[in-house]
């Protein structure tokens, strides 16, 4: 995945011709789109490879299965030209590995190790550090680690070394784009604070200058 | 979900005839049949809607996102005709009360409280009493248990009353169907003994035959 402007659009979309539009709009201000499963439950698991045409697609499928299912959702995945694959780390060491066997050089795995809403408090954020040093073993390209909570992202940085920190959380939900990359942020992600502009575009590029500060 | 044979087929053939072939062979013998992403993303959403004529579908998506995500994704399945839905309980209360509010009486959640492969032992395993309280808590329909460890069916089924258990490891994986039915399942989940079988129809009224010793 390229790394140039640092910004990621969720494309919270679900409609195909809408998801489409917008990804135009932006397209020269992102260095990736990530969708989630109601994308393809609603347009079909063709979208992956339409928006791949236009940039880099990171499946956001918070993949949380034994090995072999995992192994067959990245493979159809990373076939129909995804760039990259968001999975649970909390499944263990096994499904995390084959997830990173599965993808090879042709995609990258983001792990996830803790998650922002309040229900996350509940189990996943017990383990998130063990989890990120898991995910090192395993060889993921990357960790999920909150943008609403900066210091997450420092304490995620100080475990998993030069590895690449996505951090959604960005805009209506709260965080800062500079401060979560100034924390160790490689990519943030934003959703509706751009989906649902008036001007997508503008939107964006205000978001990349507030990076830009940072760099 | 009716419950009748108490066999539901794993349906993990991505195929999209060879996979209708299947269940059209042995529907006399289940409930329901279970499917998962690798079938969605290689056939396409349809294909819930297209076996739902032909029996009751589990959609087996482990679902582990925040609240809003698990909305659109249960939404998405139950418009589409899925009769229940696999949740992950581990992203917590929200998330889980999200999905049982969404079905509403249109469908089941049914929730994942541990996993029986290797990995599954690092982190939900050392939760999967307290996530069961939780489900009962969250309104679920039921659980998932393993058959390969009939005394694990037996543990969830003091915590959940009268809730429904759904138990995967039948056949293949080793476990016996009315070994988990004696010890509280109401489904056994059972995939290559019968996919793989020459007679499918033959391998699933076996099981049947086995399961109705214990009733």
């Amino acid at each position: 995945m390229k790394k140039d402007t640092r910004l990621v659009l969720a494309l919270d979309e679900t409609d195909r011709k809408k998801a489409l539009n917008i990804v135009d709009q932006v397209a020269d201000h992102i260095d990736a789109v990530k969708i989630n499963w109601p994308l393809v439950l609603s347009a079909g698991p063709e979208m992956i490879t339409e928006l791949s045409e236009l940039t880099d697609v990171v499946c956001d499928f918070k993949v949380a299965d034994i090995p072999n299912t995992v192994h067959l959702i990245v493979e159809n995945a990373v076939a129909r030209g995804a760039s990259a694959v968001i999975v649970h780390a909390f499944t263990g060491e096994d499904s995390l590995t084959e997830a990173v066997k599965t993808a090879g050089n042709d995609a990258e795995i983001y792990a996830v190790t803790e998650m922002s809403h309040p229900g996350g408090k509940m189990f996943t954020a017990l383990h998130a550090e063990e989890m990120a040093r898991m995910g090192v073993r395993c060889g993921v390209a990357g960790f999920i680690a909150p943008a609403t909570r900066p210091e997450r992202v420092k304490a995620i940085r100080s475990i998993i070394g030069d590895r690449k920190i996505m951090s959604p959380g960005v805009g209506a939900q709260g965080g800062s784009a500079s401060a979560a990359i100034a924390a160790g942020a490689d990519y943030v992600i934003v959703g509706r604070a751009i989906c649902k502009s008036d001007d997508p575009a503008a939107a964006a590029k205000a978001i990349c200058d507030d990076i830009r500060t940072v760099l």
